[in-house]
């Protein structure tokens, strides 16, 4: 009882319902072990990955290396981590690495530290998100966006992030799960903030 | 250039492209100020509450009411705070108190405070999350459960939760943000953690 395997649903059908350039849709038909009977709908989507490029300026203040992009979801411009996709087969760290340079045109001064991954929304989506922490940058200012890509690259002080997050253009979830994780490793690795 | 107005794109023809129980996934043609052209996926979902339940158990030491259920995205059992869909037309409010009704079946013993709200995930959702924090509660022990809603209630100190969330059976995204605005809201008011 107590360990929730008594939750657990059993898949006996599944088929795609809607095939996308981001995602497909599923719908599976489960049965409970307690004899009930649904038909239950999930995103089909690749793994995700966040970079969080933390430096410090000649002044050594902390500083986020942020980009500023249009989602076509929410309508809205928000300010974000480098994030993106990772490709078929490709590994995350290796992905982080590239969106990072696609994004702002760095590479990290030194390894790159995976601080996590969560589901994103374990309701109804099946893949996760992986975050990691690139502490210094070496940038050549040389974006490489895809075709429908426009992407402002910002300099912005750690506190004023996160101050801010959650706040007016700091509108991504994913960013403030990012936020959670880097707060986490900075509070067991000091100079971060 | 600074204001990130030169980033967003405009709507010329929208349609729905797949129908489903929690949300529906609509196709945007888009173009930008500076003359390019797309298709863009974006899913219509309702809004969203989640509600962190905070209480003081016999021997001074704050507790989250929590709730452990099978989630059909990620195909795992996961801990959470209780959650859903505002219902169309439902004030935010009273649908994050009748979710915590429904799962827990406790009633908050004061005012429940709004922490902030955020989009899930601007690049491809449309609705928001927010999110509301009950300080005290009074439990009947009733549940008042969706069909197939299965729902352990569970009563884990807040310094467990804080600990484990992104690890193990913590694996909600939409959980980490809900700790991030928690903990905000704790260092500016004593006596939460």
């Amino acid at each position: 009882m107590n360990d929730g395997t008594h939750l657990v649903w059993n898949t006996h059908e599944q088929k795609k319902v809607f095939e996308g350039p981001i995602f497909d849709v599923l719908e599976m038909k489960r049965t409970s072990n307690d004899g009930r009977s649904g038909a239950f709908i999930s995103l089909d989507a690749p793994k995700w990955v966040t970079v969080i490029p933390w430096y410090k300026n000649k002044d050594g203040i902390p500083y986020f290396k942020m980009v500023r992009q249009y989602r076509h979801g929410s309508e809205k411009v928000t300010i974000e981590f480098p994030a993106g996709t990772v490709d078929e087969g490709e590994d995350v760290m290796v992905a982080g690495k590239r969106e990072l340079l696609e994004e702002t045109g760095c590479i990290p001064h030194s390894q790159m530290v995976l601080l996590g991954s969560i589901s994103p929304n374990p309701a109804f989506m099946n893949n996760r998100v992986w975050f990691y922490l690139v502490e210094g940058l070496e940038c050549v200012n040389d974006q490489h966006l895809d075709e429908n890509e426009q992407v402002d690259i910002l300099e912005i002080p750690v506190e004023e992030v996160l101050r801010e997050m959650g706040h007016g253009e700091y509108d991504n979830g994913i960013m403030m799960i990012a936020q959670g994780f880097f707060l986490r490793y900075a509070k067991d690795h000091g100079g971060l903030l």
